[in-house]
């Protein structure tokens, strides 16, 4: 089975090796607070070393607005606790990620979609009442797309103008491929936006460390919620990915994974152009780990699913992204973050083979190569 | 400043060498488990290792019946947000344990004290509507007291013929002195009861790891509830803690670590005796932490607090702990765990000092002798 479903980054990816010096480290050296009982709002030096990192990025951020969690779904779920009530309205893109819905639904909330094009989606009409709007604006969890500059500049203008808050989650936002993405956007909304980040893609997810940076009255609430939910994020962890941090692992480490998950996207798009017949489309992300495709209108993604399994390829279809329903049912998330580029040929080779059996298909571009 | 306040455990108490050589272990022998997203419901040896505990005490437990936890605070809030509603009973002993009120708070439902003597909370009448009921039957927090065999039995009997569910709490059973403590109350109510464990207070709490144990279909909810809150407790962590149990440390460190509290509960048992005036009552506990303590009636360890300040000792006020007001004003909890003998019996010369200052106290059981 070659698996193009996850969301997981590439285990290779992992810097085990610094990993373990700076765990050992931690424990050599500050064994009690790598093993005590710490703050609910995480360590004061981590939380400064995100800080300087989101200043770094034009957003004006002081360690007292960040608090640390156990990976970003906990900053969902504390925001959703914290600021959502039952039928409020969030306003969310079409498709959005999955692991969103899941952690504001028990709250409550109503979901509205937005509608959006090619640059991202758009501002909502003025005076629309909503409690918040979630948006992943780097390479986003489905669809692999980057809301534009001037699109940006439109949200910030509309935002500054209502009372809607924004919730801008980017966990890709390191993994670009070219250029890094335009400015981010909580930082066109400073008093209004939260914002979330995790070390998931970057170091390693089974760490479980993220971070949201919000307006200190936000993050006050948020730790006390932190502290009904489950006290803090574990001391050792926290002390571990500092030391690796302060050992300027992203100097190596960014350059290395960018230039993996690039390789891996190239193999992808060349895969598709070579293999997918003409009523297939997508769009080239620019970074991340994922890339969204459109089947012709009559197909059905999710039916199509055991016959790919079939063929021992993975994907997700796309209908599970949609907050509102009816979703359409011929779209589908790939991604390229945990196969080689070799099995990624062979992969998207199958699932060409497979689509070019609908009856809307047209032929491939290319005839089919056999893989190597 | 001597905290007597802390429900903290003694920093001196954690195995550091051999969590610093299971961490290597695990970064070094499964780098790829140790760093890579794992299942919600934690590791499975982890929770084999955890049924096979519970079994050894009594509690018919199988691998699938066990969530792993980030703490036994996180196995509090999904239990509320899974099996309560706003305006359903949750009975609590009087005092209950404050973590437990505050993590069951935000699903708004009603508590209600339990009536209780020195064997322990006594079981409702027959026929009382309620969710659930929670109860820390071993050492409890605030009070140290341990349910008795007596007791158990009868809230055994009194759960099997009503529709309550038992959530135990057991963070301290581990912790005894002199003699394990009763049986598990879950280990006689099959099928009706949670049980929450935790390795902060015999490995070490920043690490945070608990458990949860439940039937399955309970534990199908709650995976469902922890997948939208964090997805996962740490894939290190739940490696590490496992790696250093199966290297058997537990049985150096269980024994070590119930000498250590030990020597701090007669040391503290003998500086009350001998520097509290008469007028102030306590019990010895056999196990755990802490030891309850109450002045006169007419005296308010709230008000108290900022003269011990003074007086450089840190201690809780009972009244936090009462989930139904009016909280009496003359109790306070003092913890034995983090102190050495030395400070404890500084720290009670100290109280034994203030308290003795209030009008309805009378003199010292015997003349305070100096700190030697």
């Amino acid at each position: 089975m070659i698996s193009l479903a996850g969301g997981l980054p590439a285990a290779d990816s992992f810097p085990v090796d610094a990993l373990r010096a700076a765990c050992d480290a931690a424990l050599r050296d500050q064994p009690q607070a790598a093993l005590q009982y710490g703050p609910s709002e995480g360590i004061a030096p981590l939380r400064g070393w995100i800080a300087a990192q989101l200043r770094a990025q034009g957003i004006a951020a002081d360690p007292d607005e960040v608090l640390i969690t156990s990976g970003s779904q906990q900053g969902l779920d504390l925001v959703g606790r914290v600021l959502l009530d039952p039928g409020c309205t969030v306003l969310v893109e079409r498709p959005t990620y999955l692991g969103a819905l899941q952690a504001f639904a028990p709250y409550g909330p109503r979901f509205a979609d937005l509608a959006g094009d090619a640059e991202g989606p758009l501002p909502p009409a003025a005076g629309t009442a909503a409690r918040l709007v979630y948006l992943q604006p780097n390479f986003s969890n489905p669809t692999g797309r980057t809301m534009s500059e001037v699109r940006r500049t439109q949200w910030a203008a509309a935002l500054r103008d209502s009372d809607v808050a924004l919730v801008e989650d980017d966990p890709y936002g390191e993994l670009w491929f070219d250029a890094p993405p335009p400015r981010p956007l909580s930082g066109r909304v400073p008093g209004q936006a939260i914002r979330l980040g995790t070390f998931s893609k970057i170091l390693a997810p089974g760490l479980r460390l993220g971070y949201v940076h919000a307006p200190r009255e936000v993050i006050a609430k948020l730790v006390l919620a932190r502290q009904a939910a489950d006290l803090q994020t574990p001391s050792l962890t926290q002390r571990l990915v500092l030391q690796v941090l302060d050992s300027g692992i992203l100097d190596t480490q960014l350059p290395r994974i960018r230039a993996l998950y690039r390789a891996q996207r190239d193999a992808m798009l060349a895969a598709l152009a070579r293999h997918m017949p003409s009523g297939v489309r997508w769009d080239a992300p620019d970074g991340g780990m994922f890339l969204w495709l459109r089947l012709p209108e009559d197909a059905d993604a999710t039916a199509l699913l055991p016959q790919a399994l079939e063929r021992r390829v993975a994907y997700v279809p796309g209908d599970a992204f949609h907050a509102c329903k009816p979703a359409p049912r011929n779209t589908l998330r790939l991604s390229y973050a945990t196969a080689t580029p070799q099995q990624i040929d062979t992969a998207i080779a199958r699932l060409g083979e497979l689509f070019a059996t609908l009856p809307s298909a047209e032929t491939a571009h290319e005839p089919a190569v056999p893989a190597a």
